[in-house]
């Protein structure tokens, strides 16, 4: 049965931004729209979603702490913290919670500084430049990976 | 009226030993197998999908050349040519269509000359160790901005 | 009219301690005495006149998220975040409000790490090394390019 | 006399969970076990110490700034802020108080990126890859030069 | 007498789309008129002209290999492969036939990894960002060079 | 007494240009009405303003050696020999005069190549991308700490 | 008994022109006086020997997939690909056939570029500068590696 | 009318030493008989041609700076300029005058250090290692199109 | 019991100087008197320390060797062939002895070559810069690790 | 006539160890079992074979020196002076005695900084990996080129 | 007869300070009493002394090339030039006239920039750090090998 | 009074070979020549001169060792240690004598790893491809300054 299944999605700084914030780069919807439409998706499959999002490493830290034993899969769109944040790198190495990075715009054809990623080699898969879709397909294939290890 | 749309997946070398080589890495199903289940997604909404591969560098640059005016979005597994081939990627600049880079393992959690792509600066999007679930993915997003740029 | 004029002075981490900490290095005046001065070269021009220090990223994220469509330039002293806080400058980035970065050492001639600013690049100037002084000809800087802009 | 004599173990972040994660690394004392063992130590001088652990790194600064004055000598494990925060470096710079940098593990024995701290070169010492009797070598060696410069 | 001298035009991968590609970088001409434009000049000094287009290394290869004791100077064009390929460049140096390298395009103002070529280093000369005026120069050379040669 | 204080206002190469040459990245004023400006403020503090433009690396350095006992402190846009010349550096090294380095436009969010400067860690401090008023805020610091030095 | 075991040797670009070709490096025999010592030497040890040379990395590519579950060692000249075809190093992964890497001329007191090679980590030993005797050296090695395993 | 275009042959340091400096290298053609030639060319369209050589930076700056609005095209050998100069780079920039770089002979062929130019990626064409006939060819280009840009 | 177990204090270049040589890097006492101090140590615990120090490679090497099987735990001070020795490295692989690596002067604020060691990532543990009690706790971490794993 | 052909076997640091170290990585065999079958070899062609093992670089050195016009090849592991060592490199090239570099393992599959050789540009070739086997194809090498030039 | 021989002292940028400027670094003799001190040495041999020194770049160039065929052999000092000056690098390989290179201070203790040399591969030896007794030993053994060479 | 006065030359690997081995780089003299001529040099003084060469690091370090007390300069030829020996480094340094390197061919005009010089920034001068010459040179150096110390 999938109803103890809990999916956490985590979004770094600037983040509470989106639909305000170069739209030509991240898209027009908002935060709160792209997790109404990811609460949708879970509900077919009577998942529980939770969503935090934050400007604060630690704050975002101390969340993937929480989680430890309630989280069975995180999707993780780590914004700035994507190429600073060794903390929250080894945070999610200690919770050993499975995750999917996601970005919404693709990091590759901006800057050379964010090609670099603190998250993709610990990660169970990485989504990016496809928009807020990315988020969607990302809970999808984390349902199907949860549902099969269930089932 | 989409029944005009066409979709190419492009295969890369060795990807035609799917589903016999390394299958904790590059998964079970065998190319076939993944073709089919695309071929399936492609028909619900009417869209004709061709499919690609070769070992050879030149067979699938002129693929890409024959595809101008003719096929519009490309879903491209470069493998071990994501790392080596700038005539592919000019080629792909050349003829100007939209693609999604994909790869069936996270390359980032391999050797590091696999964190190089000559091709996600000018993708339009990467989906990368998801699984053969990956090319669905990017076959769905291709279709929505086809048909939303359609309608 | 200039009376609806907001600057925000943005000190980032440890500058809590000006005047108590290395004199020899950041002078002996302390933040609220700087503030003073500027606050008095504002009034002259009858511009309203904010500051804000803290030593948490976050805070000072959420300061320059808070500061969009209210504050018309910001006085910069990112301080340590200089060389770490990718975060700060997409916050930046995001808020589209211009800013002029400030250094009261010469971090050219202290250790190689100091060379290189995350924000200098996308700053609308640089002051360096010219102590406590540097806030007040960042100010008149930005008053005479807001002025002359409204003007 | 020692009596007046304060020492502060500093610990960074997800080192609340030692002994919960990855018992191979970081041993399996949880952090209330290893500093009732430093307590002992230091009550057998007289000393006085006081613990703080923090995942955020501004908590951490203004620990340190409120040290000042008041503390004697730093035992500071930076756990991931080893590699990312030069403000903490700044801020042990400003306090000047003597610090003793300590890592569990053999960070030098994983991944490349942890071989080089922010700390290491302005530290009154390293003891690294000794386990949580690091911390204990540490103590004594700062008991031992505090009372020395004292007498 | 100039009669037997033999002059080959090879040209590398997508050059086969000049013309109808990127026409801004590129130029408007198509193969087939610069190298009718070739032929022409070639005629004057009774010069054997041959054209060798392919996007396949070693079909490049391959006739490199067939010109030796044939063909007495190349004018080279290897498009994407000036960045890759070794092979080639060991072909030319295997022949021993002189050859200049052509660029339509300035390589130098474009991405930088298009500022090392494998073949400027053992080529006998370099035309580069004059369009398809290169050619003709390069041609030229080329006649110069043998003519004297010969006489 | 100030009246014995002389500045001297020192310009690189290409800055005879100014005013007619890329007018949005170094402003519309020529370097005559700059100079006039300096001389105002000067004039306001009985001080003696003298200004030198050269092209030539060697007149430059002989203006500076000359200086030597005769001038308090130099403003100097060192230009293009920021990044290339040795000799200027030396030279201000060896008659140990003071100097700000003054330079109109952002140069760090230009070419990476403008990103080091050859004098920065030898100055007594740096204003970048201020336009002409860079000059006034230079001169007024170096009025100050002259004065304040005298008095 | 060993009848049924079979050894390829793979030749790379430009070993088709070996004999005719810098005979100072590369020595004076033929690809085809090398081949047939080759066969004396596998006869006397009843194995049969395949050889292919292509300057193609497709076709090499496609060699290599075939030789799966038919061929029991490879001895591999890559040639110029040595240092160019990660998709030569993923085929050879794929069909985990265990190879001996043979470069006649001494890469090491060449071009710096030619140190590098893509194979050397993955092969089963490599014979580099000792002409065309490293091939019977290695096939020596093979034969005896496999009659070996196989007694 | 093509009768009031005027095209400079701008030549670096120690070029006057055409003819009689390593031959081998750079011709036997001394800079007269270079200039001669080129003028013969000019002459037949009609075209202005004035050459300039100079050891000293500044005088080829100077020359540069004069030549705003008087001079149509530039074919420039920075010699070793090429190399060291940003401040003839940026006299280039602020005057906009096009020019084709010329170099005598190839400098990809020699030591390492001459394979970077400042001049290339904002020069509109590069001929190297042509010999003396690679200032026809760019005289040739810059004639062409002048007179299609006039027509 | 203990008796059996044997520890050998190694030590390396130069370090016959110590108390002689730049006391305020290396300290006062003298290599007698540290040992004397460790010999007392191991006395308490029942266990017998040996120690040798010498300024050539080889007799390290060679005293390794002759550890197998009779030293339980190495002290190793490497000095300057903590820098270069890979041949000492290969030594303690080659024997499988656990051992402390032991720096005496804080190597991280010193020269930056010597921030490397071809130790640390094959040693059980570092102490660094806490002088010669380094030492002592190197002796006591490994009394402690042997006994427990005896018991 | 061969009788007076005299070949060194020279043998690294650590070397002795061979057969007791690391067998999956050395083999199994020590050193004099390679020997005694080198030997053997040897015998057969009337050559006489002396072997020299030190963990010491300057007796390696010294044997070397004292080749000089008494052995006509050095078979020569340098083992970790691989890496490290250019006064024998140095040596090497003194006395001008040809040698072929032999490695019992692969060094391209171990540790990175195990790619480096000091000898391999000056050796008559390489053979690595391919076990103690890799002794007698380099005798045998020797050998051939040794009577080959008697002959 | 050695009557003919003519030395030139050759010295760039800032040496005119010499004796007044950091007397520390470079010593207190100017360059007057130097040149005296060398005239005495050369009126020994009968050998003419030329001493040339300028801050231009350009006059060094000229006098180099005004050597040709009267001067045989330099004696040169290029101060901060050694870092920067391809083009007097180019002169002197275009007169080919031998030449020792002399630093007065020791470039190596100094800033890391300095430790490169555009003239030392050139050179036909190199003085450093020897104070003005440089010139001195550079006289002599430019002497003693033009008197050889004329014997 | 000078008699007290001891030098020693010191002559690092391969030393021993002088006269020779590749007596075009190092020229034709032996050691023992080179020593006599410095004898008789010192004896002008009344400077006693010793001499040692070693192929042994350790036995160079122990007679650095040796020295303290004894030897007021060392003229040191490190030969290939030039390169290596940190552990000699910290002998020098160590024992704080005076030393000037010496080398007898000019190490910048040779491979490229010969650029760098462990001694350099500590010694007190360097002779560099002034042949044998280069250590009477240094010898009267080094009698220069100490004489000039003495009295």
């Amino acid at each position: 049965m999938n109803k103890k299944i809990k999916i956490l999605v985590l979004n770094g700084p600037n983040l509470n931004l989106l639909g305000t914030r170069e739209s030509d780069i991240y898209g027009k919807k908002n935060l709160t729209q792209i997790v109404q439409q990811l609460v949708k998706i879970a509900k077919k499959y009577k998942i529980e979603l939770e969503h935090f999002q934050s400007n604060s490493e630690s704050s975002l830290i101390n969340k993937v702490h929480q989680s430890k034993h309630i989280i069975h899969y995180i999707l993780f769109n780590p914004a700035a913290f994507t190429h600073t944040s060794i903390a929250l790198r080894d945070a999610l190495l200690a919770v050993k919670i499975p995750f999917i990075e996601i970005h919404i715009s693709n990091i590759y054809s901006r800057e050379t500084f964010r090609s670099h990623s603190w998250f993709s080699d610990i990660s169970n898969g990485i989504i990016c430049g496809l928009g807020e879709e990315g988020y969607s397909w990302a809970l999808k294939t984390a349902i199907n990976r949860l549902i099969n290890v269930d089932n």
